[in-house]
């Protein structure tokens, strides 16, 4: 399983105070956490919906060397605007990364399929139009048809495809939990090279026992076909869960991965 | 999802003893305490192993007189052997039942079929053959295809017939927790209203952490459509998996069990 570490997130108000103040050894520290525990990817989103594009560039910019400096991993640049995404693609100095996210509407699609194309990075697509969120497996999976034309057109490879089934809280529908789910093995089925992730925390809000609601949600993804998840990478009731999942559909050759930190927590 | 409580096992020592001694407050407490944990059927297996067929046939006539006294939930005859399933059947005095199990083979289905013909009950019906359990998903549902002819041909109903799809440990064969979910999703494409069933323990054989594994895997099976689960109602890790697997799939209609369960819990 991509672990893709979700912590350096500017929605989060501690975060938001650590990039706005550019406190680099706070955000070093977010980065190095993430990658001990785990995490294959460092998720940077800037995105504080107040400041100026511009100041959102150079938070980027910043955001981007800080994390490069701090550790070793592939960063996901993280943004729905083209300018701040293309800032801290530009920013990576060879590191690799991914680019997080496209959806299925022109605009999207016309500005960050070419970023995705010219910096030979992944991009995680989101299985929704420019109307919102499809309710039905077979809207989500028009979505993503959509993305895999435009994709094929710039000659981007089907597994730079990270194709988000997008997850809805089962509290106001307790179908969406299931369209998600189905969305993601259809997505497997039709592209067989395209890869897949999400975020998932969305699933349980609402209801009570969320964290054992979230594990449940994961471990069924991943016998749907999960590749990469969104997710803290400190949190060890999700970790467990990517690790016994892993080991229940043949994913852990030996369970080593199984095993080792089954060992570790032991001690 | 239909709970199968196993505890009434005479493979396991402490049973066999209470069935051997005859002892009536023992079983009752048995049968008591997992209808009180949520079992919607309880399983009655009084095979020791050793005893004459003769012994095991009164056996069973006493356990099901003793359970229908003290509980008032439907039984589950669990046997390898006809007549003793005909005893236990016999005995029930207008209580319904289900029979544990056929596999795919002549003589099996020639002399178990029958039964549940004539008792007119449901029979769980094992993905396997006379050579044993087949290694892949096909094979498996060439063994369920078998019992679906014989089914057909003796008037049973397809809601009836109750396929395990069998669960191997994953420490000896790593693939062989997939090729169990994936048989699962094959049934019930192949024969919607049949009905799915399984004792899942075995998959986490010979590896650490074993109560999380199960856990996990029953979501995954909840997920992949199963209707009922063999297992220890009174295990409360196993009993939350049910609960938040069908909360996630949506079949828990306005989250009544899951947060019922949940606010019992947080008392």
């Amino acid at each position: 399983m991509i672990i893709i570490g979700e912590k350096i997130n500017a929605t989060r108000k501690s975060v938001r105070s650590i990039i706005q103040e550019r406190q680099e050894k706070a955000l070093a520290s977010l980065a190095k956490d993430q990658a001990e525990a785990g995490a294959s990817y460092i998720d940077i989103n800037v995105g504080t919906g107040r400041g100026s594009a511009a100041d959102e560039i150079e938070a980027m910019k910043w955001a981007v060397a800080v994390v490069c400096n701090a550790v070793d991993k592939p960063l996901c640049i993280d943004s729905a605007d083209p300018p701040v995404l293309e800032a801290g693609l530009s920013a990576l100095e060879g590191r690799s990364a991914m680019i997080n996210s496209t959806k299925a509407d022109e605009k999207s699609l016309g500005e960050i399929l070419p970023l995705a194309a010219g910096f030979g990075v992944p991009v995680v697509a989101l299985a929704m139009d420019d109307k919102g969120i499809p309710e039905t497996v077979d809207g989500r999976l028009k979505a993503c048809r959509m993305i895999v034309e435009k994709a094929r057109e710039k000659k981007i490879p089907m597994e730079n495809l990270f194709f988000d089934p997008l997850v809805l809280p089962i509290s106001t529908d307790a179908r969406q939990g299931r369209v998600t789910l189905d969305t993601l093995a259809a997505v497997k089925e039709a592209f067989p090279e395209a890869r897949t992730t999400m975020g998932l925390s969305n699933v349980s809000y609402g209801l009570p026992g969320r964290s054992a609601l979230n594990a449940a949600f994961l471990q069924m993804a991943v016998y749907a076909g999960l590749d990469a998840v969104i997710m803290d990478p400190l949190d060890e009731v999700m970790m467990d869960a990517v690790r016994s999942g892993e080991a229940l559909v043949g994913k852990d050759r030996h369970f080593r991965k199984y095993t080792r930190a089954f060992r570790k927590k032991a001690r």
